[in-house]
């Protein structure tokens, strides 16, 4: 085991030191402070506390536990991957971020030959990191964190062209980045794991376990990531009573895809026993599910409705779809990605599509073209004009129907899955350079692997007797 | 163990099932938006910053991080019950709050045939959850999850009807709930194990243990309800100058109980050691016994008093009250809630009647008749006309003398007690019904009735030889 | 082990009776409510929700969690002290705050005869409560709760008045706190442990051991300190833009240093391997790094390679130095706090001088006299009308030139310095007594001495035979 060909001592330096000059010269030239970090940009009109830090930093915070101490947690779930499931989390989710403001700041935040930096691009980047965690989750166990960061140099370009190209042409409505995140982030993933296939580890892995320790500390990731997804889904929607629906729709879709979980982890078991892969994972599926329409007039009872229906999808996705997957089409998904964000994804797409074919100006007001803003009418015509009457500041918008939305929303679906794969199967191929210090199969789910270890996980954690009733994540 | 008459493969999904129905067909008909988080109420004049979610919703998430990992954790503390522990808290809170959403939102946020829903309506349903949780503490270990899906569908409607019936008619003050929630917690739970009683239990159980790793995951739970416990006890006040007093009076009630329980955990124990299940519990003392007068002009010396005297009565009611109560009056109080949650509670009620009665308008000034609302002068009064002047927009009152309304206290805490008594005795007849999968005797406090166990959990966790020196919990 | 001279039996409860006794008789005549937290004090022209409550309260429950769940996870990384680093984290930073409001009350907020509360003293004494527990670093494992509160007794007056002397008198620019906070607590730990030297613990101790579970759970404190760092290093700055830069140079700085340390841990490993506690502790150094400039215009390409630079010499620090200052000049350095606070923070207040040396009208805008307020010119001086023209409430400075004020930052490290080490050496002579309960030499860095144990920790936890491949912290 830790032969030379997966040391990290100078892989990984001489990676972070090249992506730090990267990042360090790309910092010095072109970014500097957006007008509400600028002190020049301060005069005696302006108003401290309309500061713009105060209507994004509470949600930005909320979201950095999530990333942080929620992922962190729910990966560390393997009984001898602990360390590296948290730790190199930790890793992918900082340069992501850093990667983040720079790619997807030149997309959406450059003027005048410079990003501007606020704590709302901080925002954008998170999302940007929570595609390349979810993707991290494919391939769990079976990478080094040099892949990672390789994979996340990558990924974070191929999203964020993505991302622009469908909010800036095609134009969405995606709240909570169902298509966006959720769905190429799946894709991604999935198109990494394909390229990556090993045929040893098809049967299961000696060390893929859980433990009593690992198991209760994969909850509180859950947890952590259960209480605060409704700010996640409400962090980019538009202030006020947009955001306040996103809130109540992200907490009830969370809650019944909860109730969904347990009762179907009941009945799936001969012994009529919960098992806490279920309770770590397809909890939480109501949280993508509500994704796209989170912002809409649903009723809070379609909410409810879709938690059930997207838990249900996922769980069924876990117990037959995942072992389909690696069985037959060489697509080994360590985390179940494709239940817990493809399947919902699509769910919550296409519950995006019929809340914008049944969105009417008797349920939102005038106030609907505020939410569906390419139905806005365009500059020039006389019902703007009308409108703006009612609602001051709205913006032109492309005149669109419902129905011309609709196509629009399935034009981004599958361009998004498009892209996501054709990213996700060149990312893999670079992943297979030798240089990258992947694990031989028969070190994967081992943290002695790339960690100095404490004695007692080989005295104590590992000496367990492996073979005994095979409990089998 | 686990004979087919605990198997939750037929009873929790059928369960789950008819609440779901239950749940979705109310939310069909009786739910709809609050004017806050409803597109067609905004209008020109409606500002998106204005909107009460920017109140509500930074005291909405940091309680439910004290009701999902806070509670998660502290309630984690046995050695075989880990799971059990956390993951049955986050069914039951799940279930409890959108259940409480329906049935308070009847009672206190009913118009015009509809419930209309806000994040505010999320608090008070997290506070009907936290009363559920509270008393899931006396039976902690020894009911099955249907047990607790059925108890938290009986008790929320109990507490909505007494909360509803205290606020509107008795009209108290009770900004942190030690009436309305922590008294009537207590004595339903007391009541329903009053009931669930067994004998066998009152020496002990084998695996009554905790372990190294669920007494410092416990701590952690204990931590995050502390950090958090001013925004749940300021979570309801009225805003400005009382929202402030709240958090500086748990703040320091919290600090003072916290030395105390160190001290007494030191001066109680032989050795001259101190005890986890002390710091686990009764550092929280402080939080409940400031709450009946957490918003008044107590001083803060007085918020340091109340800590200490709540952290003594807690203690020495954990030391001689509990095994009192279990061994003459047939009461298992698995956690101790009626140290925590009753002998606290009804100090805070006394030192609320206190300062009640001490409040006058040279201390408060006007704002005296806001935070007292009952004493405010009656319609056409014309002491309300000359307040008026003071304080815009003042709601009249009832025109309660201090004495009158320490009166209507002293009839909310006894009506408080006997309702949640009743219904907690009616609930544990109901939970004694034989399909509800209640465990067996010997199989208490052990996850594996319930769930599928890691190995290690047989071939590490519980090898351990249990009699020796034993640490009873 | 466990002699009568180490049981806290007497020696706990009597200290904390005395200071309960002193804590409660201060607050009774000492201490009042500010006026935003005052009934009295509301009238018809004060708006509830301007109350400094909603711009202070986020800020300190995000700094709650760093003191409570950061600091309390971090310092239980030691497999036999899990109990001990977290709970007397607790019990000192619970007494440090109740302390702190009183002595930093006095000199900060000290009016009439009256120390005046509110949510910002709390705030205060958080940083005073934090400067107890980086002290406490250095002594880790090493203490008894008794020997843990006199020093925060002790510890805290002599930081209230170096804190006053340097913000009052010398005048400095420290946002972060790199020279008040960081260089203090550094310097006044090593001066304790310095006069604790135990020289049998210079070779090791047998304890001296991390485990698989406590190396996550440290991690765990550290990704919360990570992520609320931001809110500690902005929660005393200016409103408005200031605070803006804070969060953005904070979280750039945390990035850049977590990239390189794990660069730094892989290449320093002879198998190129990650070692936990660089991941545990260098990460960190970054938000030091950045303190004492957080808030100036130092741009986003400087905090990034502050980060670099900082999180360089913290490694480099516990590499060589920390067994130089063993060695050679007795000074145990438990934690390595000198690397991850001192090192950094002269780093730190290097950065700031050159910020402002560089600092310009140009750069930053007339408000450039609002961050650096020592340079605005003093009342009476015709530049303060035309000042004032552009930032109507301005005050009044000294009207230093940029040079004076950086010659003032010199003699406030230097002072600072001087006072903590005095500081520390004194309150090291009084730990010393013998009355104290200061474990022997074999016991420390064992949680058996202060704590009744769960079984398992004999049984299971401490029956590794320690000696096999010696895995030092």
């Amino acid at each position: 085991m830790n032969p030379s060909s997966t040391s990290l001592r100078v892989r990984l330096p001489a990676l972070v030191l090249v992506l730090e000059v990267i990042l360090l010269v790309l910092y010095s030239f072109f970014v500097t402070y957006d007008d509400n970090a600028n002190a020049k940009m301060q005069n005696n009109m302006t108003l401290p506390m309309d500061n713009s830090l105060y209507r994004d930093y509470p949600y930005f915070a909320d979201v950095q536990v999530m990333i942080f101490v929620g992922f962190g947690c729910l990966l560390a779930f393997l009984r001898f991957y602990g360390f590296s499931g948290m730790v190199f989390n930790f890793l992918t989710a900082t340069f992501s971020i850093q990667w983040a403001i720079l790619v997807q700041g030149y997309f959406q935040f450059y003027q005048d030959g410079k990003i501007h930096l606020a704590v709302i691009n901080l925002i954008n980047a998170e999302f940007a990191c929570a595609v390349v965690l979810i993707s991290f989750g494919a391939v769990l166990g079976k990478t080094s964190p040099v892949q990672l960061l390789v994979m996340a140099f990558l990924e974070v370009p191929f999203f964020s062209v993505t991302e622009w190209a469908v909010l800036k042409y095609i134009r969405v409505n995606d709240a909570g980045g169902s298509i966006v995140i959720h769905l190429f982030a799946c894709y991604f993933g999935l198109g990494v794991t394909f390229v990556l296939y090993r045929p040893n580890l098809n049967n299961g892995h000696s060390k893929e376990l859980t433990s009593y320790h690992s198991d209760i500390l994969s909850v509180l990731g859950t947890l952590f990531l259960w209480v605060f997804w409704p700010s996640f889904n409400s962090s980019l929607t538009l202030k006020g009573d947009d955001q306040h629906r996103a809130v109540l729709h992200t907490f009830i879709g969370l809650s019944s895809s909860t109730m969904t979980a347990f009762a179907l982890s009941a009945v799936f078991n001969k012994k009529g026993k919960l098992t806490m892969a279920d309770i770590q994972n397809v909890t939480l599926a109501g949280g993508v599910t509500v994704g796209a329409s989170v912002d809409m007039m649903i009723s809070p009872a379609a909410a409810y409705a879709l938690g059930v229906l997207g838990c249900t999808a996922c769980f069924l996705g876990y117990r037959y779809l995942t072992p389909f997957l690696a069985q037959r089409l060489r697509i080994q998904d360590q985390c179940g990605i494709h239940n817990l964000h493809g399947l919902t994804g699509l769910i919550s797409c296409t519950a995006g599509i019929c809340a914008i074919l049944l969105a009417t100006e008797e349920t939102y007001g005038p106030s609907m073209y505020e939410i569906f803003a390419h139905r806005s009418p365009p500059e020039g015509d006389p019902k703007l004009l009308a409108l703006r009457q009612l609602i001051p500041g709205l913006k032109a918008g492309l005149g669109r129907s419902a129905e011309e939305q609709a196509l629009y929303q399935v034009a981004a679906i599958f361009s998004t899955i498009a892209a996501a794969t054709v990213g996700g199967v060149v990312t893999g191929f670079v992943l297979k350079l030798p240089c990258l210090a992947s694990p031989a199969d028969e070190d994967c789910f081992d943290d002695e692997l790339f960690f100095h270890m404490p004695t007692d996980f080989y005295s104590e954690v590992k000496k367990t007797p492996i073979n005994e009733h095979d409990s089998k994540v």
